[in-house]
């Protein structure tokens, strides 16, 4: 259950506080350009301390390729590969292996293993989605050839939103600041709203949203194998995400067939859609048009402030962490959200080649 | 791809007009008692024709098992089963045959294989779900042995929704209404508002709420697995879903950490949450508490009324549909939601006995 | 565990006593002619009674198709499917019922499950074979486009076997005779000794050879799906299958490398071998050259004759079947080995399209 | 297809020449004991260079585990693991990039993938089995605590084979001679023969004989999950297998039924055979007997002899082998046909307790 995706396939593995996260990449098609720079530059995306709305944690994570690369390209055969924990401060957990922290995995952990890796969290710490990132970066170099694109921007923190769609927005313009949203004015109301929690030790949750542009139709199965069933998952899997929707999402519930249907027109030679309330998917399977979605993230449960739990043994008591933590999860979630997006289509264009 | 869960693991197979919808539970522990009358009883409440807001088409769905039960007993091996097809018109799918019904899978059907079944939109008819309704029966009938229970219900229509939470509400309140609401005020509402629509030959969205009650803590598997995104994946794969959010789901966004953390606390012995924010899952895996989610519906796309298209040789067409179809789909989603929770939720049960 | 297969995958049910056998193909290519007359006579070669030296059963073996199939091609859907059960004499399993029978599944299935559907053997018996039968027939039909065509024969019954390689002998000769040998004097002999066995009561055991022509270099995947190990798979799925070996098999045993070796050379641009001790697949993955294997099979565990066993208390009984069985697998055998070369050699090709 | 297992679960990566191979065990049950100093024995059983009659290759074969693991016990959490490669050299793969030697995978691979890592064959290396060996440590360390142990040894190589079965020897006998033949006369006797094809540059075949005892009666799925089906699979995933036969294997052809089948008697309450020519195995579910099989292996394909071959370009070439290979690759075959039964042993215990 640590594999994701059928053809391509991501299996990961790690700890935050162990040697290293890593993971093997099966099912890579051969012949794809192992691009470096763009793996590093998506892997520094992610990275702690890169602003002052991260935690100020400085990981230098550096991927390092252990097989499946020859000369420079994909061979085909399975891509292992390894980011190692450079910072494990054995301090950190010493709360931790004595309590069950609020909204952590602790306790669950503990239930269900009947034991548990007490350091930083363990598998449960959002330190395990830099392998998801490295395999992102892969499926966005394979994804290049088809000329399908993905990206994403943080469209609200807190009660901060964008109130536009992102068809106001470009790519180009999300790297601009350190919230990672296109909107240069929202951007530093966000910013703003994070330093303040941030001063209070506290935290704050968003939304994020993502685009995938130049999708061909035909991706997805039916039933059980629905592309935006498997987006979903996908977004799921990740750490404090809370809700999917995709093309009108939750709003549809207000709407009547007739206005949110997406009529046909032929676009020179070419059947296109007048409006995308579908978001590009239509009985599961993509119709060409771009499909974009959103997905919710609750605040970050490590609060720097006094909180009442229970110890391991069911006493009461009280909890305050310490150290450096990000009092906001979009900025940096924001690649790990494109990273299974573009893992998510890969898998699914291999799969309709198989047919 | 016409398979859903790892363990307890649905196969469906059939077109809304072909013979049958059928399937294959694989999986199934041995020796539960095959309630037949209980599962006669879902099917009804998934069927056609079973109130003045739901399609006039009746289905008799009656579901003949055809392998795995002995002397009323699963054994434990593959429990074949078809819902065959009574009612049958031909004419009902000449149009689908010439043209693209807007937001339906014509489109992306013809695309993706080349060639489709146009009888009534083939597979990718909502009378799939009859197949889910069986398999949901029975995961409904082993999870009692351990306690468990599910229940769903209509949360919203159009703009008519419920205020407050699963809480005030009880299973047996859903039934007592054609919309399945348990709020009985509410619900006269909802059904004037889908008569009011359906009058217009139009359709509308809404919202289902569904509640997994008595799940031990430990089900869900970290990372790629986690019970939530094995949830949504479910909801996901439901027709004409849009949305799934559990615990607070998109309002999550506006929480601080500080408010949305769930503090736990000794109840004799149990470790408990006081509040429960998570919905129940913690870092992915179920903590003991409610498991509650929401899902959300767009509008039926088969509205009685004419709208642009194109014809598959890329003409501008008119089409309007005819026949007879679901103003509103919650009411008959509500047992479907149900059925796949169970599914999911027997699944990872058998999943965390494999340790 | 009732599915087989990855892209194109079969999952089956049924017992023999109940209902009737059938399965779901998911992963069927779209647009392959669904041949009747070719699928009927695929399973009459499998059925029941078609010669002496079979059961004199008659199974009146027709194929239901119930989804997948539109105007005679199928769809890229499920392809569901029964073959209905005719003859169920319940008198048949009393015996089975009370007592557990030697080399038969009767007291691994009462462990594993606990309980057991003794109806003939239920799930354990051959009859779940047609299902296989029907997949394999579709298989056949998608390989013939690319020319890839399967052919077994009985090359052992006993100890009498054919000296010669599959290159003495053509497909066509192997329906000239009740055992499926191609050579006719063999066959003669063959025959004689199961008529011989069969006036006992007795039964006798043997060996299939299958021959895979036409498929492509470059099917199989490294290390775990290597082509050969996905092929004795499948063939020790068959029931009474007792090994597999391909190429020159346990002879490889005798073999110095520089006698086995294959060497290469260039025939006008194609590269081949000029032996093929291979068995044309080397490092798991097709090289162009034929396939071959051997399946060896145990003696019918059903023999008319008086043994020893246990009741189900564990009492000493004596145990004497009646009915019609079959004096030897083989015959009947050679169209589920093919079927299964036939479903495993579609399945790789179509693996090997998604890169 | 880099993956074995369904519940505990290797996914490999590496090649011979790259940094290392590694793998990830998914599944694990929580709370093993790593024994590192056994492990180490089973990695020193497979590595080169252990003796005379293997490759003078010295691996210092050292497991680095990577996660999953905290104070000594496995948490239930993904086991990444990675042996080193410590040794490469490029100048042993100067031809095999610009030929395909015979018999080996060069060619296969080239065709398939339209390029290849030639490092000392890149992923088709025998090399690769030093993550099986791992896995199956942490498998064989797991299998304990349920009472089932595994051992294998060489019974044949050349023409030089034991005539008795397993019941003659003890699993100490095997390690006490290079070959691994519990036999020491007829270990003598082989080792005779591989020195004597090793100095003529040749290598030679063999045969591997493998045991499980202590299985209970009920692992092993009906149809397609066949315990013996999963074994040979297994097995024949290993470099050089050419066949696989369990029980009485290919010599149940000779047999009759009534001489075949295995007599249930009740031994104090607990019922078993008086034969086992089923080799523990009853319609494909174990029945509490040992389970015993064969596996045979071609003569490694790499001679230090001058064979023709074809260029990449297809020009008539010459090869001739230089560096250090195995004469015979049974001895260190021992320990990888354990570790690949003790991996699907352990596997098919936890799908049995998913009931």
């Amino acid at each position: 259950m640590n594999s994701f995706g059928n053809i391509f396939r991501l299996t990961s593995f790690g700890e935050s506080h162990g040697p290293g996260i890593g993971g093997v990449i099966d099912g890579c098609p051969p012949g794809i350009e192992v691009d470096m720079a763009f793996i590093r530059q998506e892997l520094d995306r992610r990275k702690p301390g890169q602003s002052k709305i991260t935690t100020p944690r400085r990981e230098e994570d550096e991927v390092q390729f252990l097989s499946g690369i020859y000369e420079g390209q994909t061979t085909g055969t399975p891509i292992g590969f390894i980011v190692w924990n450079k910072q494990q401060h054995s301090a950190d957990y010493d709360d931790i292996e004595r309590l069950y922290r609020p909204s952590h995995a602790d306790y669950t952990y503990q239930v269900k293993y009947g034991l548990r890796d007490p350091r930083g969290g363990g598998r449960s710490s959002a330190r395990e989605t830099v392998a998801r990132c490295v395999a992102g970066a892969i499926a966005k170099l394979a994804l290049r050839a088809y000329g399908i694109s993905v990206w994403a921007y943080t469209s609200q923190v807190g009660a901060v939103r964008l109130e536009g769609t992102y068809k106001e927005y470009s790519p180009g313009m999300v790297e601009e600041n350190a919230v990672r949203c296109p909107d240069p004015a929202k951007a530093i109301e966000m910013e703003k709203l994070i330093r303040e929690v941030q001063s209070e030790g506290d935290t704050i949750g968003g939304v994020i949203t993502c685009i995938a542009q130049g999708v061909p139709p035909g991706l997805g199965e039916p039933v059980f194998g629905k592309l935006h069933a498997a987006l979903g998952h996908a977004m799921l899997t990740i750490n404090a995400a809370k809700g999917f929707e995709y093309g009108d999402g939750f709003s549809s519930a207000l709407y009547r067939g007739s206005a949110h249907n997406d009529t046909f027109f032929d676009d020179h030679g070419k059947i296109q859609t007048r409006t995308n309330h579908s978001g590009g998917i239509q009985g599961g399977i993509s119709n060409g048009q771009d499909i974009y979605f959103r997905v919710a993230f609750k605040p970050v449960a490590t609060v720097l402030m006094t909180q009442e739990t229970v110890t391991v043994e069911g006493e009461d008591t009280l909890f305050k962490a310490r150290g450096r933590h990000d009092p906001c999860v979009l900025p940096r979630a924001v690649p790990i959200v494109e990273a299974m997006t573009a893992i998510t289509l890969l898998d699914y264009l291999l799969i309709q080649k198989a047919k």
